[in-house]
């Protein structure tokens, strides 16, 4: 008996350098669908003392790269739109949601949520993904 | 004599945790314009080998952040629109310039673009900013 | 016996010239949620002889204004992005469905899909709102 | 001696039913550069008795078209962001200045301004094209 192979977005976050340095951690991975964690670090906060809007976004893209990967060929992020609720502090837990809403060929918009620990809302993100020719690596 | 006391975005930056962790260099820090750059780092890539699109638009809010915060209330981020033209490789020096497009009343409009050493443009950012009436800390 | 007073959003629509120009009609009005249908005619047609891209806005625009105008204060658009999915051509009737996504105080994220009558979606939408200081006139 | 082949732009135009219905005028017809003006009507105004969002863009869209469409192959519009700087009133005369900002392969970003004919600022248009393998008809 052998286990299922990766999932190509799960072979892609075994290499995501950047989700794992900010403390990222993957609690579903599907296609059309994913949830991400990340806890806001001291080294996280902006000028204002609250998490900066860059590393929200991140935690947020990442939740998308993982929902949009689902082919062995290379999905990119073709742009996004981010709209922040509410500032997220020090030692929040967030949880970024991404759904699949639309496809059409190579294109697809994703929506993703990213709320705190009380289920509060701290961002709404949508993100536009575009499908390569480049496979995934093994 | 006495300097000229700093500009409340130059403030904001001395306690900007995240922007310091991601080595982000302040070349010019203006009321609506700024220019920041930041090198693309072993930590900063994703799983394509390419910097994480969450970090390009760290690099441009902040640069954002900076053009935006040009009063003593403290101006925050309503959101932000990204698109990705051109992947950014390790080691690239990437440059954002932020330029103040629009303004009404509390709201304004900030493009920033950013661009490799080569000038080739890697993403356009619009961001949304909207001014609290919180005062900048000293 | 008398009716239930008019909702804001229905003594808006009563008013609003360029919708009914549009031939538009209102298939359901609810806080947070609506249905608009519009026919292509000739006259909405673009250059590329499908519907200009400006009148799937406007009936994407206006879903979004009776489902956010659920107060008798006056609620505007501040803004919204859409992505086109799919032409829609001479005589197809198009549908919007609007649906509030998430609040925080005076603003609002509302979704609009609209899909034609094959439930082909053409477009995507997502609306901000924010709540004025202006009563909604009787 | 003959005159010069009309650019694609043009040819698209003379097709635009709905900018032609909507009393656009074309003032300048550029590669990456339109002016397009259009005068807001009675059948133009919303519940607010403000010209419809919907119609303002579609102004911003149709400059946006002609300037993009710079190729014998169609340019279509991915989809476009707008934002809502002040209300335009019955009568005003809107004008809508578009130019290119970044290319790269096949897309585009275009912004376009709309201003009211104080010069005040109506609303910011960033719009995304996509060349198609698709040949302007003669």
């Amino acid at each position: 008996m052998t286990a299922a192979p990766a999932r190509s977005a799960e072979r892609m976050m075994q290499r995501d350098n950047a989700s794992e340095a900010l403390g990222m951690t993957v609690l579903a991975s599907e296609a059309g669908h994913s949830v991400v964690t990340m806890t806001v670090r001291e080294d996280m906060l902006n000028g204002h003392a609250i998490a900066h809007g860059g590393l929200v976004f991140a935690l947020a893209d990442t939740a998308f790269a993982i929902a949009c990967n689902d082919s062995d060929l290379v999905t990119v992020s073709a742009g996004a739109e981010i709209t922040f609720l509410r500032p997220a502090g020090l030692g929040q837990l967030l949880t970024a949601t991404a759904v699949l809403r639309s496809r059409s060929g190579r294109s697809g918009i994703y929506d993703v949520q990213v709320a705190d620990a009380d289920g509060e809302i701290v961002a709404e993100f949508r993100g536009h993904s575009r499908r390569t020719n480049t496979p995934v690596p093994a």
